[in-house]
This record gives C-alpha cells, sequence and structure tokens, in this order.
C-alpha cells in the first residue's frame, strides 16, 4: 500500500505552514498519523544545507549554486524520510516541495524552466504529490504579514529569500499561477487574504474527499 | 583575451596536489601568476558545503544529493572564481573539477552518467578544462599512501569518501580511464606510480606546450 502525499506551496507570509499544521492536527484527530515535514532541510543533513541557503551573509550565491542546493537538500529528504514513510502507507504532508523550486528558481531568478524540473526530477527520483494546496496572496500582502511577524521590524530580519525585492515576488506569484493553470488536478489554488478558518474549510472539505479516511 | 583553464585529477594519494603546487610554484617563477584553486570548496559557500560532503558523520548522505552537493559547490566555484579570472586572461589551475564527479559519482557509486553529465554542465554553464592531468595509481597504493600520511593510523583517519572500500575505487578508476580515453586530447593520463620528479618533468614538458609563455 502506498501512501499519499500531500504539499503546501505558496510564499512566506501565504499563511501555508499555519494551515498545514492545522490540517495535520485534525486528521490526527480522525485516527491519521500524518508524517509532517518541511523543506529545505526535514533531515540532519538537509537542515545544514537549509542553513547556508537561508543565511543572509551568503549573499555571494549563485543562481545555479542555489538551485542544485535547493535540489540536494530535497533528494536527501525524498530518500531518507519520505519515501520510507510512503511505502509504509503513511500519509506524508510536506512544507515546499519541487513547485517551489520552479516558481522561485526558473520564475523568480529567470533559471531555464527544463534544467530545473530535470534537476529535481534526479532529485526525487520523479516523486510527485498527490496534491498541492497553493496558498495565494499578493507579494505586498506577504511582506507586510512578514514584517508584522518579525515584531514590525525592519526588513533586516528577513532571510536572504525574504529579503529580495517585490518585482522578484511577483515572479514567483506568476510562476505559481502558471503551475496551478498547468496541473488544475493536482494543484488546488486556495486564496489566502481571507481569515483562516474561512481557507482552512476548503483545504479540509477537499483534502476529505482525497484521503481513503 | 580568455585564460588557460588546467585541471589536476585522480584519487587521493595520487600525488596531485603536490604535484599541483609544484608546478604553479614553477610558472611563478617563469612570470605568470596563475590562480590555483580546489575543489570541493575554493569558496566561502563551497567551503560549508564541502564539510557538509566531507563529514565522517554524514553516514545517511544519499548518492543523489552527494552529486547535487559536488554540483552546487562547483557552480559557486565557476561563477565566483574560475570563470572572472579567466576572463582576466588569468591561467588557471584548480584540483579536480567534473571528471571527478564522473568518476566518483556515476562510476563509483553507479548514478546515471547522463544525468551527472547534465547537471554539471547546468553547474558549470558548460566550461571545459583545456588541459586536464590525470593521476594514475591503483587503490591498494592510493591507500596505503593515505594511511601513511595520516601518520600510520587505522582507516577511521580517513574523511567519509576516503573510507569507501577498494571494489568503489577500482570502479572510480575505471571511470578515469574511460573519460581518459574518451578525450585523449584533453587529458593526459599520468602513471603517478613513479617518482614525484619523473611525473613533474613529464607534466612540466606538455603544459609548456600548452602555455603562451
Amino acid at each position: 500500500m502506498k501512501g499519499v502525499f500531500i504539499t503546501f506551496e505558496g510564499p512566506d507570509g501565504s499563511g501555508k505552514t499555519t494551515q498545514l499544521h492545522r490540517l495535520a492536527e485534525h486528521l490526527r484527530r480522525l485516527g491519521q498519523d500524518p508524517l509532517v515535514t518541511r523543506e529545505p532541510g526535514g533531515t540532519a543533513i538537509g537542515d545544514k544545507i537549509r542553513e547556508i541557503i537561508l543565511s543572509p551573509e551568503n549573499k555571494e550565491m549563485a543562481d545555479p549554486s542555489e538551485v542544485l542546493l535547493y535540489a540536494a537538500s530535497r533528494a536527501q529528504h525524498v530518500q531518507e524520510k519520505i519515501l520510507p514513510a510512503l511505502e509504509q502507507g503513511r500519509l506524508v504532508i510536506c512544507d515546499r516541495f519541487v513547485d517551489a523550486s520552479v516558481a522561485y528558481q526558473a520564475y523568480g531568478l529567470g533559471m531555464n524552466r527544463e534544467a530545473v524540473e530535470a534537476i529535481n526530477r534526479f532529485a526525487t527520483s520523479g516523486l510527485k504529490p498527490d496534491r498541492t494546496y497553493l496558498l495565494d496572496v499578493s507579494p505586498e500582502v506577504s511582506r507586510e504579514r512578514l514584517l508584522n511577524r518579525a515584531g514590525g521590524g525592519s526588513p533586516a530580519v528577513l532571510d536572504r529569500i525574504e529579503q529580495k525585492g517585490l518585482e522578484y515576488h511577483r515572479k514567483v506569484r506568476e510562476g505559481f499561477f502558471a503551475i496551478a493553470e498547468a496541473e488544475p488536478v493536482r494543484v488546488r489554488l486556495v486564496k489566502a487574504d481571507r481569515s483562516p478558518d474561512a481557507i482552512f474549510a476548503e483545504i479540509l472539505e477537499d483534502c476529505l474527499q482525497l484521503l481513503p479516511l
């Protein structure tokens, strides 16, 4: 029996992490035992890679290196955690996956999309989520939420990716839209400029149809 | 004017690093100003990646992660150091490059060779060395030299890659032979079970023909 693989995608500040944990908690109360994990990271090696990717001191990071580091972290994550759990028939819920690389690196940084996809197919052995919840908010709303979360501070409290400008985050959003349009069955576009309860109700309804409960 | 790009390849214990520094020193006395660098590493970000790759504690490293981490370090190295130096017309001498990934990962680990090559083309923007000195010794000789270098100690003093068995290192050697056979003009196979002076004389003679001195 193969487990179900669900991912959450969207910009920082879209509320995806909150929604992901709320869904996992709800499913636990229904007797499920989901593996909840996140990218980049999710493993000891992945966490070390995540540190390199996100550290604001690594400003000289070349774009191809960023693509390859995310893919390296993902490869470790898939081999060490996600595939073994799915093979045991477990539900896996993951905060970000390949779609994030396509949106942030192919669309955001302007790297070749086919190359980013090929590298990620190598990293994941071709694994695809059964369902992806893509939480959409505008770059302006997401930035405001992030600054509020950081205690109304200056942009210096944001990590290396968050510090990039609005123009970059607009291209990332375009990328997410393109992915949702190309795969409307796998990817559910969820408007995330609403109340957390409204967002959660929509995700839960869809998820309960998907899962063999 | 574009500079000349020379790489040294071969197993640990083949003497390649000694020969590389000897060549650089000789060329400096002839008035050249070579950039001497090494992989994995060669940049601040690359050194952090190198730590993850080589740390013996990262035993759970998945093979695709290893391929992608080497490529990430290489991408940073090419963009930040090698290409800028070549564009200034400088001679660049590098300890290991793409051939090492093909030998160690495609041949040694058994990863798909085309995938390893494609990922590395992405990482290097297709950059190829003008000349590669491939120092060849048997896995038995290389292992003995490494243990002697470490003070006659136990295998525990070797890094994660060096600790792998002789069978692995035999496949790596096969990979190096295949590369040398496929590109006999770029790659010069140098027998490294001889005296350092004999090895150096052979490398220097070839190199002086190559360089516009």
